[in-house]
């Protein structure tokens, strides 16, 4: 490992100018890797410690944590993005992370008002409303219906929009952490609106539900009959095992590919009404006021967007020139991811990166780029493309469309400015 | 919720006779457990407590762990299983979770020597033997590779070992928990033996690779080069994060849809090999003795095989008759499963299950049959099917062709007995 090898190194260089990181080329630049290791000499004869005693028993924890020495993989919140943490965010620590399931234990979450503590004996399901008849749910009832499982994305509309105002968090963790993708299991929404019945609400066309929490800020949210309707779920479980208390336990709706804070925690109520109720999360929070002072609003589902989640700030080149992985996470909210494209210089040329499996709707997708590094400095940004044909756009882009008054929905393509030394940094370029 | 509303219970029961559980069935089946609710008037007007105060904030701790009220889903060892908990087991509470990841806190473990604390910085894993030029790779040197992801299930050969003799353990945590199925990130071990070169090891037809860990025991295994350079992966993460350390931080080998003990935690050397090794993992352990005495060898795959998760002993009916869901998982280490049938009289008659998802290769499916119980006991059974034609034999099938010595491998049909009372038992059935 520990002599340079040009006779390896150079097919790599070669297959990486070709443009072929994929399968064959990355044989070809693994080559190079050999070149750079730092282990010991190849023949390790030596007894390890590790050989020499008994490790801990299967009784050391009754439910694991992670090893200490990935005490910094965890979820944070910035000091002073909010007044107090009980109505703040913590992110997902994504540039640590690879796959796409994201961990409970580090998972993203926000609180209006704080995370509540509520006992599955003591969680009701209220539907009421234009409905035939009224009903509560207890927790006991909700496990009896027909279940689903399906495995999508959670993000905040904020995500990203200290970006609008320019380069600002240093890290893929703060810029789009707000982020995370489980697997969910519950009953869909339309079986219990069914059950409480929908023939006196009449046509559905125009229909809405209100739904809220049972938290103090209720965050109350209007959503259209037709997505209700659609492929909401009211969930019980994330990846396997019971959600968790910050993550709504017992019950959370989701809201597949629409923005996170319609995914009400601790749902409490369901109404079926004849307009949208024009809460406060819909009206003064989460809409976006544009150049000329007036808001969109309705802007529910989450374009497409991607971010390369290392290299970036907070995961640096630890290494010399020679092979190497470029990954990050795309997604949707309109549906698959078809592909990724990845840029090196700014935007000037670009390459299409490997999807480490085909797109699954409103799901995270993990693409990787394997590339030779030359040891020069990056400008390094990716760019998703959704089943719709939709494609992510340039800063410059939404800019122009959208002013620079909003706080959500920025989806624009992120910039990594990867230096000599391996280390990156959030920018902006022209 | 609190009356009983036999117009909607009606028709639940004429579906269920007709046995369309699925789909519109289901939304029939559905109209019962109304009138099975606990809770309260229907019109809840009183202030919940949980809204009139705050809750936590999001400093409350940096990586989450499950709510208060669910620390009876933890793993578990059995203590007169084994000697000391340094050389055991811990079951996954495969019982109380839902969907198909298992997360790497609640996940199955066996150790042979313990669990190791290794730090990335002092891992090494040696490739030697038949190559063209032997290599040592650090940590660093791996993440410089191509990656893959896949979702697949670990299934220890001992798994349902103990009910060779009978009904035995009285749960499904016990008698199927040595399973779990995680996202893997890792390197195709492929792209590191080719790396190393196998130029020299000649026809590679009748070569083998022999794996081992960095612990005591090393729990050393041969693989046929066929499986090495098909679908091997070294992992370095499991459902996005790192491995934990009772996983094999920060390394371990992924052997899709064969036995456990082959995916090698604390992954320290991979030889190739001109014959097996023929260890004391693969000799004296995970053979299979036959009624005359004679063993079976080199039985790696895991074959096809389910079972109810709920109801289950540790998962009983808590309700009255009515509409309600039979669960489980069912896995094939030959592929894809393609269908589930249950039976709730025995095996005298069979329902078609619904999978959650199409089924993934090597890798768990969810099942679901919604019901409406009559009340009255039943003996609850599921039967797997995979995508090579396999049927999931009953255990007299299967102690027909291997007698009764045997420890490992058994995929037979479980049984479980759930009472009037909703209780569920571990039984056996002629």
């Amino acid at each position: 490992m520990s002599d340079k090898d040009d006779t390896v190194t150079t097919p790599s260089r070669r297959a990486f100018l070709q443009g072929s990181a994929a399968a064959g080329g990355a044989l070809m630049a693994a080559g190079a890797a050999r070149a750079q290791g730092q282990g010991p000499d190849p023949l390790i004869t030596e007894v390890q410690d590790w050989a020499s005693g008994l490790g801990d028993g299967v009784d050391a924890t009754p439910y694991g944590l992670p090893i200490e020495y990935e005490d910094d993989v965890v979820r944070r919140n910035v000091e002073w993005l909010t007044a107090d943490t009980i109505s703040s965010i913590n992110f997902t620590p994504i540039h640590a992370l690879d796959g796409t399931i994201t961990p409970q234990g580090c998972a993203f979450e926000r609180h209006h008002s704080g995370a509540i503590n509520m006992r599955k004996e003591d969680f009701r399901l209220m539907i009421n409303g234009l409905v035939d008849r009224p009903l509560v749910f207890s927790y006991a009832d909700l496990e009896r219906f027909p279940r689903e499982n399906h495995t999508y994305f959670l993000e905040c509309a904020a995500n990203t929009g200290m970006e609008w105002a320019g380069a600002q968090l240093n890290g893929a963790q703060f810029t789009h952490g707000m982020i995370h993708n489980m697997e969910y299991t519950g009953v869909s929404l339309r079986v219990l609106l069914e059950e409480a019945g929908l023939s006196a609400a009449g046509d559905l066309a125009d229909k809405w539900v209100y739904v809220e929490g049972a938290d103090a800020s209720s965050n109350g949210r209007s959503i259209p009959m037709e997505k209700a309707l659609d492929d909401v779920i009211v969930a019980f479980k994330a990846n396997g095992e019971a959600l968790r208390m910050e993550h709504g336990y017992p019950v959370r709706l989701v809201v597949p590919g629409w923005e996170g804070n319609m995914w009400v925690k601790w749902l409490r109520r369901i109404e079926v009404t004849d307009q949208a109720i024009e809460s406060r999360e819909e009206t003064s929070k989460y809409t976006d006021t544009l150049a000329d002072g007036t808001s969109r609003k309705w802007t529910w589902v989450m374009d497409a967007k991607s971010v390369v989640t290392s290299p970036s700030p907070q995961s640096p080149i630890t290494h010399g020139p020679g092979p190497m992985v470029i990954t990050g996470l795309a997604w949707s909210g309109r549906g698959a991811i078809t592909g990724v494209d990845v840029t090196l210089d700014g935007g000037v040329t670009w390459q299409k990166a490997r999807l480490a499996k085909p797109g699954e709707k409103m799901a995270l997708s993990r693409f990787y780029l394997d590339i030779d590094w030359d040891g020069s400095e990056m400008l390094v940004q990716s760019r998703a493309h959704d089943e719709t044909g939709y494609v992510q756009p340039t800063k410059a882009q939404l800019r122009e469309v959208r002013g620079l008054n909003s706080i959500y929905h920025n989806n624009c393509i992120q910039t990594w400015h990867v230096k000599e030394s391996g280390e990156a940094e959030n920018v902006e370029i022209s």
